[in-house]
């Protein structure tokens, strides 16, 4: 099968890239390198040294084998992207081509101008390229499972059962995101069910919850072809500044409350479900959607486990909580459902302390590079 | 209080402009003439001539004695459209600078991507310069009933409440459009939504449905004030083809089974709703939302009623149904609320027999204008 990896330069791109490579799939990743260059301007570069998609699609091929097919292409242009897709005529797109940070989508106009056009721009693209070129070709779109918010009621998987005046309609479950970057994601599900409904193509639009680790069987292989790690308040994660502030000497940085509750994946699950997406494609006109998460924490559960676990390994964690940059409920009721993608045969792996170990083990070696000026709120919502 | 009309050239933005600048108000209108490029491309052209913006401004000035500004800007450009903003500095945007046709909208990709590009672009345009330059602006922006699409419940006006597995939670209501032209109107709200309650600034949404008629108080004052009018396939509405096809001795070609039932709304009834939203501006930090229509009808009803006027006036008039050149339902369920504007004092002008009578007045003179081959469908679906 041709597989197309939108974003293949980024933090889940290149791990799906080397896994379905590895599986025999035939792999080519885009990517124009927006990553990089929105974290050289906000001073937010990543701790370990990551080469450049040529290179690493080079130490991939010596080490294990494998080909990686390189296109660097700007997704957002259709005369550039539509060429590239023609080229490599793919069975299947995974769409990860989006700026993926929320605080850089509230910097200013211009960090939200970009990622309203970049992350728009890229989804209309692959749609019309599918649409004019292969229709056939299935379009894994990674959403975000922050599209929902954080309504008073229980999240469904995509969709919403509605019985109103003793009459009956099912609709997309509504969504009301909680920054711009999410928001984006919010207008591509609406874009992309029109399209679906009107002209038959399919996708599968994946709610992924925010993901965590660096391991994986082919990143393991060679410590240059780890996962872009940032570790910073615009691209870190908060898995990945609690680890950071732990191994600096720092206190992990809780905004708010804490209740802030959230589900969670490991980055092995992320490439077991685009896997399974890939090989149990949607119906031609389906949307089908997976809410791709295997735990729920609040962060101040994710505080404590992070804190427990450095501290086995020696380290002198504390806890504080800070001023909230963000807008948002902290404290909240949050029943998501997620049993999809667990039907295909998802295998989840969590969140355990053993896991924790191999990543402080990865990064302990990089404590001298750590720049903590760059993990605090320097972005707030208003 | 100095108003900003945005698609001040358009068949509402022109009689909008008169109708404020009549009032007393000080009016702006900024146009890009995108509409009528595009009528150009398409052999689309509208039946009456229509002088540009400066020429009807400076003829309403000498007839009226009335000053509207006119700013030859593109909205969707934020470097010429904040410059404009910043310097009329209006307290109301009334925003119909969009690409308001369906077909249109569904050609091909590039008047999708025009569409695409144009409607997005100028509401996030519009929605940052209310926010860096003046957050009290009320936005007043024109949606359209076609947001919400024919689902098989009662349509609310704006917002719905669910109750689900014993729990409640109220939710802009979800849209599912037919078009694209449609579906970037449900992406503006979505993005609307997402600024109001992030930022705080006020916007009204206005759900309007299908408008008719060319007569206004100011219109009327001379032919060459007249708005922009389109009868073709692509840009005309369904009361316009039908009106020229019974003048030109054509039949009223109904799409499919003609059961699709729509909200109409005369056009100076589009005049009194936003003056009345603007002397009556949304609060800070809400969105909200009008379903602005008076009247619903299935278009082999609005046949029916064009027709027998048309019989009155010793017309030859026949209905006949041809293929839908559209994907949506010929038959359903339809009934949507719109009590909002009727409490803001809104006083409906109906689609009766006199109305229909004085369009087929206006326009008769010109039937050896029309172009029949323009109205029968060009754009399909699919």
């Amino acid at each position: 099968m041709k597989v197309m990896v939108l974003g293949g330069d980024g933090y889940l791109g290149w791990p799906t890239a080397m896994h379905l490579a590895s599986r025999g799939y035939d792999v080519t990743v885009l990517d124009n390198y927006l990553r990089r260059r929105t974290c050289i301007e906000t001073c937010s570069e990543p701790l370990l040294d990551t080469p450049n998609l040529h290179d690493r699609a080079k130490i991939f091929n010596e080490i294990s084998g494998h080909k990686i097919n390189v296109e660097i292409v700007d997704c957002s242009n259709f005369h550039e992207f539509s060429n590239a897709f023609q080229k490599h005529m793919p069975d299947a797109v995974i769409h990860y081509a989006e700026q993926p940070s929320a605080p850089y989508s509230m910097i200013n106009f211009a960090s939200a101008d970009l990622t309203f056009k970049n992350n728009l721009g890229a989804t209309f693209n692959v749609i019309w390229a599918v649409k004019e070129f292969n229709p056939n070709c299935h379009i894994v779109k990674l959403g975000t499972m922050g599209e929902y918010g954080t309504p008073d009621i229980d999240i469904e998987e995509g969709w919403l059962d509605v019985e109103h005046n003793g009459r009956k309609q099912k609709f997309l479950y509504p969504r009301q995101a909680g920054s711009l970057y999410h928001t984006t994601k919010v207008l591509d599900t609406d874009l992309l069910w029109f399209y679906v409904r009107t002209y038959g193509i399919r996708v599968t639009d994946l709610m992924q919850g925010p993901v965590y680790g660096l391991h994986t069987a082919e990143s393991s292989l060679d410590q240059r072809l780890l996962p872009y790690f940032n570790y910073d308040d615009i691209f870190g994660t908060v898995v990945n500044r609690f680890l950071i502030q732990a191994i600096a000497g720092e206190p992990l940085t809780v905004y708010g409350k804490g209740g802030q509750t959230r589900g969670y994946l490991n980055i092995n699950d992320t490439l077991q479900c685009v896997e399974l997406a890939i090989n149990n494609p949607a119906e031609s006109g389906d949307l089908r959607i997976f809410n791709q998460f295997t735990e729920q924490f609040t962060v101040n559960e994710l505080a404590a486990k992070i804190s427990n676990v450095g501290k086995q390994l020696g380290l002198n964690v504390k806890i504080k909580t800070v001023e909230n940059p963000r807008k948002e409920l902290e404290e909240h009721y949050y029943n998501a459902k997620h049993s999809g993608l667990l039907e295909l045969g998802l295998e989840p792996n969590y969140l355990t302390d053993e896991l924790i170990t191999s990543m402080f083990n990865v990064l302990l070696p990089y404590r001298d590079k750590i720049d903590i000026s760059k993990i605090l709120p320097r972005v707030k919502w208003s």
